[in-house]
């Protein structure tokens, strides 16, 4: 069984991330897309197991103590974090899982899987992202500038990523991180041989 | 300008990376097919700049001594080698440049431009390649015998390139390397953000 790759996309809020993901989903219902694990109480209308797996901070702490965790980090009084067993079973079973997660995240998961693949979703322009946001309108001012501040922050580290595409059209975005995919199951590590080892004799 | 790929393909006699190196520029004619160069005599029917550029050997050893050459080989009493000036030119000017050459002139490429990127394309088994070979009856059975056992060596050093593509049906062999030429196209160092880096301020 040849297992299946880990990639990780990452990006500024409002980017397109989730949108991309959902379209690889839908072209090939194999891939696992990894839901987070999170302390945090759910807000209204979120499911367990959707937008997150509600754990207790004891259960947390003890999955980080075992090392179970491919990324973590602590954002105010919560935890959130990716359970590392779902994601190494999905691959053994030869599925492709993608993450989607911040920087902090993806350098973390490439720290405890080199073998990851990290994807960078970049937005045309600074202030496209910022119209994009806007547009949303779920957001009052402040909460858009604090987004566009952590943007700033998170698209200077876009070169530390395997690769960058940019959302221009989502068409283009969707076909390009699937050439990725695509591209990165053609590495020779990926190609099970058995006749050519019979060869080698 | 974001300057064009340098795409090394090889792969053993009769495995198809012609056919696969013709239709990828049919799908995008702003590649350019490298031509090697060669002391060698032309054969009937060759005609300069299509099958090879033949030059004299005292030309060739010009080029050689002035590091004018991406890889270089002797065969017999022949010279093979890769001009480097239009390969440089092209890729300058933005097109995608693809070799296709052996396993041992993809070495050099890639020890001479690390940012090359060798694709090797190999046969769904032994015994299909020997069968591609003899279907093709344009050689005896002692020439297809020496064509093999150069396969058999080959096919040894596919771990060390980038990419491996097996040609099992043409249209996938098609669609996984124009992929890898796609992805490697997001390479972070292939994002040219001015806006970026005006935000670094």
């Amino acid at each position: 069984m040849i297992p299946g790759l880990l990639l990780v996309i990452s990006g500024p809020s409002g980017v397109g991330k989730g949108t991309i993901c959902a379209r690889l989903k839908t072209m090939d219902p194999t891939i696992h897309l990894s839901i987070s694990m999170t302390t945090r109480p759910p807000r209204e209308g979120e499911e367990e197991g959707r937008e997150y797996f509600f754990v207790s901070e004891a259960r947390f702490q003890e999955l980080l103590k075992q090392g179970e965790l491919l990324e973590w980090a602590r954002v105010y009084d919560f935890y959130y974090g990716t359970p590392k067993k779902p994601v190494m079973e999905m691959r053994a079973a030869g599925r492709d899982v993608i993450l989607e997660i911040d920087v902090q995240g993806g350098l973390q998961v490439k720290a405890n899987c080199p073998d990851s693949i990290l994807v960078f979703v970049l937005p045309p322009s600074f202030d496209e992202l910022a119209s994009r946001l806007q547009s949303r309108g779920t957001e009052g001012a402040e909460a858009i500038a604090t987004r566009l501040r952590w943007a700033r922050e998170e698209l200077r580290s876009f070169r530390r990523y395997d690769y960058a595409v940019v959302n221009d059209t989502l068409e283009e975005a969707v076909r390009k991180v699937n050439a990725i995919r695509v591209a990165e199951k053609c590495r020779p590590s990926f190609h099970g041989l058995a006749w050519l080892d019979s060869l080698e004799e």
